[in-house]
């Protein structure tokens, strides 16, 4: 399991514009859904981490937009860590439809208790499981 | 306030797919948009309804499709009561640019007790303040 | 390849409402993307379809809500048609967690020229590829 | 006409996630809806100004979450110019509810012919209608 992690997705029809691309906010629901399935490999899923007693809240997000797609293009996207700080995890996304990088990500995720939402530092164990993704 | 209900919406760019057109499904949307508009008008605010004991959840809709919209195009969304049964209500809904009628609704609403999402008989008050829109 | 096609899906976050249930008009959007992979195996892709002069627009849409589905749930959507007409097609669809069947939906396509927008009969070959779907 | 334009938006119930606030991705389609009406007052409407032979697409786009918006919340989205370069601008949205601050976003739009999608320098009658929202 090296870095990066990669998720593969298909465009939905509906999450294409009248453009007949892929609207720009849905590109951060890929992201999302990336996390989702990081989190399902890293942790068993993304509730298994709540339930242990962390999760992640957005604080910032990016996206640069190269390339655009389109209704049934298979996109790969991958992610990986920049920084994994005290409190805090920034993390880089690439959506590539093969070759072609389409569109970049990166969003700065803080980790909160769920119980009270409060800033948390990342719990040792959180930590170690996500070093495998830290970049160079 | 006679029946019908109508709330005014406009077109949002995302909501239209790759041909250039509102996808099927944010119809739905549309009308439950209307739903908390309307809502507003009779009960101050979907919420107040919640808090003073009853919710509404969707048992059975359905969508008719005649006509198609366009971004931008402004829509006038209508909804009456087809029929206020004893824990259920049957609204009905239009969507018109204009003189064009483009899609009807028509939805089954049960009422629930949000406390347990149990069904609920429609209490007085409520049936009393949904009668103005009741249909013939 | 018997009758029903089944499309498997996991609920995305996004998805669901603040009531942490999968939104009503989602429904929708998972039994459009059922269709579009029951067409990728029935006639390689949607795109190849149109490309080969045909297209469906919905003309009707019920959904029967008899369950909820929340974030993460697998789910696997089966589709059907219940009638083969001369322009027309009615599809069924059943959306299931494990062996709960949770909504229900049933869609009314008409059959178009994708150059002009207008009726066709359903073209023999179509019909060829379709008919092992078409309920007992 | 003073910088910056401010666009109204109430919270739907459909772009609350499950827990219970405005999914992260929706604040990029907010500003989208923002950038509508905005072009609304400047130019007449968005497609007037693709009419006229001008449009923008996104080349990046930032969002920081300073707040979350609940489910019927009203919010005043503005936005105005950072820079506006010779074939790019620099947008920048501030969404609140009241007083407080949500989110935070930056986004740099260039423009293109719609014709072939090639970059433009930004005409000087478009130059001049947004003049009036460029930032100090």
């Amino acid at each position: 399991m090296p870095a990066p992690f990669v998720c593969a997705l298909r465009v939905r029809y509906h999450e294409c514009d009248a453009q007949g691309i892929v609207f720009n906010a849905n590109w951060f629901t890929y992201f999302d859904v990336t996390l989702t399935e990081w989190f399902r490999e890293v942790f068993g899923s993304y509730g298994a981490l709540a339930e242990a007693g962390s999760d992640v809240v957005l604080a910032e997000t990016t996206g640069r937009f190269r390339g655009s797609a389109r209704f049934d293009d298979e996109l790969a996207i991958s992610v990986s860590i920049e920084r994994l700080g005290t409190t805090s995890m920034v993390a880089v996304f690439a959506a590539r439809r093969g070759e072609e990088t389409l569109v970049e990500g990166r969003t700065v995720y803080v980790f909160v208790d769920p119980a009270t939402m409060a800033k948390q530092a990342i719990p040792d164990w959180v930590r170690e499981r996500l070093a495998p993704y830290v970049l160079g």
